[in-house]
């Protein structure tokens, strides 16, 4: 790893003071990793507090740039391969300009999403997409990160306006102006949503809010197979019924949740449902929830209306992932993510259970059945070089089966630098024109090097 | 205009025999052009029936290429400033895949939305992307249109999931797999989308498919001024209601559909709405966005609940482009278009009906409300430079304010040749960006030369 020069220590201590640092302990808490992939600490940490500052620093020093968050993704976007300068955007963390008339606002890179719902929360709006972490705005940006919500209000995707991005050589740009929709040439928003850090660095982001629904309630079904609570959420999709949530946890996650949770809920393949509009609508969509779900041979609803109750459910729901921990205590979770057509899911499911049956570890399913995307998490122990080398084999098994079923390699955590080359699998050519525009914007390869592109694809 | 090489001319000539042609006449039919622009013919035109034949046109002959749909975008997007080939998809329209139940398809580029639709007549699954005119799907991908049912269902930005692009030199690209969300790398998808055949050509497009309406019922209100209108379409987006159209038509337009059509609408400010979903829910809408209209100092609702009233309606609102040449006969209709943020929309609308009040010739403001986005359709005497120099600084002071107000210079027509000046004026630097994306894909600028980028900027 080459040292940092003097000249741009010294430049960047002299822009940022006791904010720049090269401790070994600030840096190990920037060295993402932590599941699969070692944590990679950077060189030093550039911790920037503005617009203006993150353009200085670009324009300034020319060393390689780590964009950083809250350091929750889940591929290792935010380790440093090559060392580097991490720059750490979470001190910046207003909200810049907030219209409900528009249902929009203006948030900057380093506030999370539960900050930025605490802000909203008098004014009748909310931010929908929940990845599950406390992620910051620019991170799931950077991610194109979605979650439990995005079956009824979309992900990044769909709710990122606008972006201001500072590119590697320091110029401020701003990719749209906030109108609802225009065709004012190339669509740079998106380029850059999903782009994880590798064409610049997110500074602000102007993201689309919803009305908070007048009333919500929420539904736990136990079923006999994945094919049940699969068909179950396309049935719901097809005839139009707007699910606000619609998530699958397979009866290994369900064993988790009760232990860690001291729940009591049938440890079988189980469909998790939440139903958001004024409260006759709410009525009505959960009757016909139920309805389909009979159908589909499912158990009785598990009804939670009221707030505590509903809170309950999501806990479970959204530690679940924490709480396979309680299946192997001393293992590391490894969480995979792949996303296919939903016609395919259920077969994909169980194509996966029975891959799962030969590991010598334990892993649970669990997923967003109703965009058709789900996570396994593999309970490795991070002693063993077999264990790891078989949950290799494994993820690429899944990624395969993933790709042939017309569906991507990742659904919602990235590429970062554990996927690099399922990408290229899935892709092919494509990536090559990643990679032009890549190198078209980022010449010199200053932006988060190493992610997204294998070191020969890279400028 | 330099003359087409004899090679090239029997290169293509042997690929695609009579389908391929520099007759005048033939030329002429795909000039663009219509409106405000001047028609400006190819050199010769390709017809293509195949992927492959796409890909070896572009791979052999290396003459700059303007990919053709159905010829009907209004910023004379398929124009010829520099001649050259024109290739004509429209003969391309198979339905190459369509899967009910994960509600989407794939289909070759020169089908035409209204075809897709007759398509898809007995699945239960509609393409809700309206733009008005019967373009191609490749055609509304290329300029992301978006149209009347934008509000509810999203336009092409939101509904292509995928394309089949051809490069410049003759690489097949395949942007996306299609599962309903994805993280694997950039969203070439959206960057394909909207990029005006400047970056290859489509050739077929994945699209995401919506379960047509069990109920569908439609009202029109008049108001007595902008306000009226556009604050009821705010205030029912902000509490939630799905409308599914929500069109708001200047009194000028009124009396202009009144003319065409012999109606007898109220000739002021006047919303057309629609509500899609099941009876209960229809009905449900229907009523709030009553009383909100009547909160907003709304008419009485003229209902059109039966399918022929509200074709009947629907034409109305549709054809009110077409209406206003009865305002002058003789005239040329220039469409322009901007959007800006929905608290913007009444102000601006009333500022440019002010400016329109002092015009030589007549205009008509009309719109998505619901979006921010509306057009002003100017009605120019074709024989007058004056009312064409006239027109222009009305449509750069109509850009100017949309700008101001934080929106857009096209939301929904594009850059083509028309908008070029404005595109820069709105993002500045970011076309920067733009540019060497262009310059990175298409290096020798062979893809729809002059479209969304000035001489000076190209490659």
């Amino acid at each position: 790893m080459i040292p940092l020069s003097d000249s741009l220590q010294s430049e960047l201590r002299e822009l940022l003071g006791p904010r720049f640092s090269t401790a070994a302990a600030i840096c190990d808490q920037h060295a993402g990793g932590g599941m699969h992939l070692p944590p990679l600490p950077p060189q030093a940490v550039a911790s920037v507090e503005s617009l203006d500052e993150i353009v200085r620093a670009c324009a300034a020093h020319g060393a390689p740039i780590i964009p950083f968050g809250a350091g929750t993704s889940l591929e290792c976007h935010v380790g440093a391969p090559r060392g580097r300068v991490c720059m750490d955007v979470s001190a910046m963390k207003r909200v810049l300009r907030l219209s409900p008339e528009d249902q929009d606002c203006t948030v900057e890179a380093g506030l999370t999403r539960i900050a930025l719902n605490e802000h909203l929360r008098h004014t009748g709006l909310f931010f929908p997409v929940d990845p599950g972490a406390d992620a910051t705005i620019g991170g799931m940006a950077s991610t194109r990160a979605s979650g439990t919500t995005t079956l009824r209000y979309g992900g990044m995707r769909e709710n990122v306006m606008a972006l201001t991005v500072v590119t590697p050589d320091g110029r401020v740009i701003r990719t749209a102006q906030r109108a609802r929709k225009s065709s004012a040439g190339y669509d740079l928003t998106h380029l850059f949503v999903g782009s994880e850090g590798t064409l610049g660095v997110i500074a602000d982001v102007t993201l689309r809010l919803h009305a908070a629904p007048e009333a919500t309630s929420a539904a736990v079904c136990a079923f006999k197979s994945p094919f049940g609570a699969a068909s179950t959420a396309i049935d719901a999709v097809q005839c139009g019924l707007p699910l606000a949530r619609a998530e699958y946890l397979d009866a290994v996650s369900m064993r988790a949740v009760n232990r860690a949770f001291s729940t009591a809920y049938a440890e079988a393949d189980t469909l998790f449902l939440e139903f958001h509009g004024s409260p006759e609508e709410v009525a009505y969509y959960a009757e016909r929830a139920r309805s389909i779900a009979n159908e589909n041979g499912g158990g009785a609803f598990q009804w939670a209306i009221e707030t505590e109750a509903r809170n309950e459910l999501w806990k479970a729901r959204h530690n679940a992932g924490f709480a396979t921990l309680s299946l192997r205590p001393g293992a590391r979770p490894w969480s995979t993510d792949v996303c296919v057509p939903i016609s395919q899911l259920a077969r994909c499911i169980e194509t996966t259970k029975r891959d799962i049956a030969d590991l010598p570890f334990p892993a649970a399913v669990l997923g967003h059945i109703g965009d058709g995307n789900f996570h396994v998490i593999l309970l490795v122990d991070p002693e063993s070089a077999d264990e790891r080398i078989t949950a290799q084999r494994f993820n690429d098994r899944l990624v395969a089966r993933a790709i042939e079923a017309e569906g991507t390699c990742t659904g919602e955590h990235g590429v970062g630098l554990g996927k690099r080359e399922s990408l290229r699998h899935e892709l092919g050519e494509a990536v090559t024109l990643m990679r032009d525009i890549k190198r078209a914007l980022d010449p010199r390869d200053l932006m988060n090097p190493g992610n997204i592109f294998l070191p020969d694809e890279a400028a």
